[in-house]
C-alpha cells in the first residue's frame, strides 16, 4: 500500500475594487511549475502541531501573509487530483482585507476575481468554488464578512461588504439591528470618516474577542 | 520528516428509544484493543477512490452496515491524538434508522446515547461532539433528520424525529408547511398506519432523489 501525500491548500479571499478575489501564487516547482494556483504545501510532522498550524505556516512561508482568521474547509482526496500519486489536501480558507495583501507585497501573488472562469491546476477550482460557496452562505449568519472590511470601517462600508458577498442590497435598518444583535463591534472614540456631503460617519472595529472567533446569528440577515 | 498516518473515522448515528445514539465498536487491535470507539481504519490507496470511499468501505467492513447518506465532517489531526504517531483522521458522519443497525446485528457494535458522558479513545469524543453539533444545527435547515426515520414513516413520526434532534417541540402547522416546501416526500399509495384511537395516518417515504442527496430549506424550521 503506497503512502498518502498529505498537503494543505489555502484559499485566501479578499475584497478589492468591490469584488471578491482570491490570491493565487505562481508555483515555484513541479508539478505545474510557473502556473498560478492556491498557495499550498506538505504537512510537516516535525514542525506542525496540526493541519491548521500547517495551513498557517504554508500561507506565511509562501506569501508572507498572516491571517488572523482561518477555517478548515474540507478535505479533498483521491488518486487523480495530484500527478505525484494518491493525495489529500486539507483545504482551509482565510479572509483578510486588501491592505494586508498589499502590505505583504509578494511579487508572485496575484488577485483574481472569483467570478472569472478560472483554470487552475489540481482540483483547485473545486476547492475555490467550495470556499466561495461556504463564505457566501455563512455570511448570512455570522460576522465572517467583517474580516474583509479592514481594521476600521463605517457601518455603510460594512453593509457594502455584506452586500457584495450576498449579491443583493440589504435593508439598512434591519442590517443595523442584526449587527447590534451580534454585539461584536466597538465604536472608536472620536474617530469619524468624512463622507463627502454627508455627516461624518463613526468608525468601528471588531471587539478584540472576535478577531479570531466568529460570532453567529440565530436568524440570518 | 515522518509520514502522516491517514485514517477515516465514522460517526454512525441513529435514533433508538427516542434518543440520539452513536454506534461504538469494540476495537480488535492495538492501540486501545478491546475498548469501544468510533469505527475507523486506514485509507487504502490501492482500493479507495477517495476518503469518502474509504469511510464507506471501513464502515461496511467493520460493522456490516451500508449507509446511503454520509457526509464529511472535518479532519482531526496532530502529533498527540494517536499513540502511533502524527496522524490525521478524516471524520465522516452517517445517519441510519435503528432497523439498519439491528438488521446488521454485529455482536461488537453497541449503541450509546450521545448525551451520556462518554470516555472514548483518541480524540473520538471531540469528533462525536462535532458530529452531533453539526447534525443538530443542520436539522433546522434540511432533510437530514429524515435519514433517521426509517424507510416509511407518518408525518407525526417525522415531526418527533425533528423534535428529538432539535430538543424542542415544534408547531405542527408550520412543521408541515416546511416539509411541504422541501418537497422531498411522497405518500405511499394506500399505506396507512393505524394510530390507536386516531384516524389511520398516511405513510410517506423519501423521494428516490433524496435518498442520497440532502434537501435544504432557505429559512429554518
Amino acid at each position: 500500500m503506497t503512502q498518502v501525500i498529505c498537503t494543505v491548500d489555502m484559499v485566501l479571499l479578499t475584497l478589492h475594487e468591490e469584488r471578491l478575489k482570491v490570491a493565487l501564487l505562481k508555483r515555484d516547482r513541479e508539478p505545474f511549475k510557473g502556473v498560478a494556483a492556491l498557495p499550498g504545501g506538505f504537512v510537516h510532522t516535525n514542525e506542525d502541531h496540526d493541519v491548521r498550524d500547517a495551513a498557517m505556516r504554508v500561507l506565511k512561508e509562501k506569501t508572507g501573509i498572516d491571517a488572523p482568521y482561518l477555517e478548515q474547509l474540507a478535505t479533498f482526496s483521491g488518486a487523480a487530483r495530484d500527478p505525484r500519486g494518491w493525495s489529500l489536501s486539507i483545504a482551509h480558507y482565510a479572509l483578510v482585507s486588501y491592505e494586508v495583501i498589499d502590505r505583504a507585497g509578494h511579487p508572485d501573488v496575484k488577485l483574481v476575481s472569483v467570478d472569472r472562469s478560472l483554470s487552475l491546476p489540481f482540483d483547485h477550482r473545486l476547492i475555490l468554488e467550495t470556499a466561495v460557496s461556504r463564505l457566501r452562505s455563512k455570511s448570512q449568519y455570522s460576522s465572517l464578512p467583517c474580516y474583509l472590511a479592514g481594521e476600521t470601517f463605517t457601518l455603510p462600508q460594512l453593509q457594502k461588504v455584506y452586500e457584495i458577498l450576498m449579491g443583493e442590497p440589504l435593508n439598512k435598518v434591519s442590517f443595523r439591528r442584526k449587527i447590534t444583535e451580534m454585539d461584536m463591534l466597538e465604536a472608536i472614540d472620536g474617530e469619524f470618516e468624512s463622507a463627502g456631503a454627508h455627516r461624518p460617519a463613526q468608525l468601528y472595529r471588531l471587539k478584540p474577542h472576535f478577531k479570531k472567533q466568529l460570532q453567529l446569528l440565530e436568524r440570518g440577515l
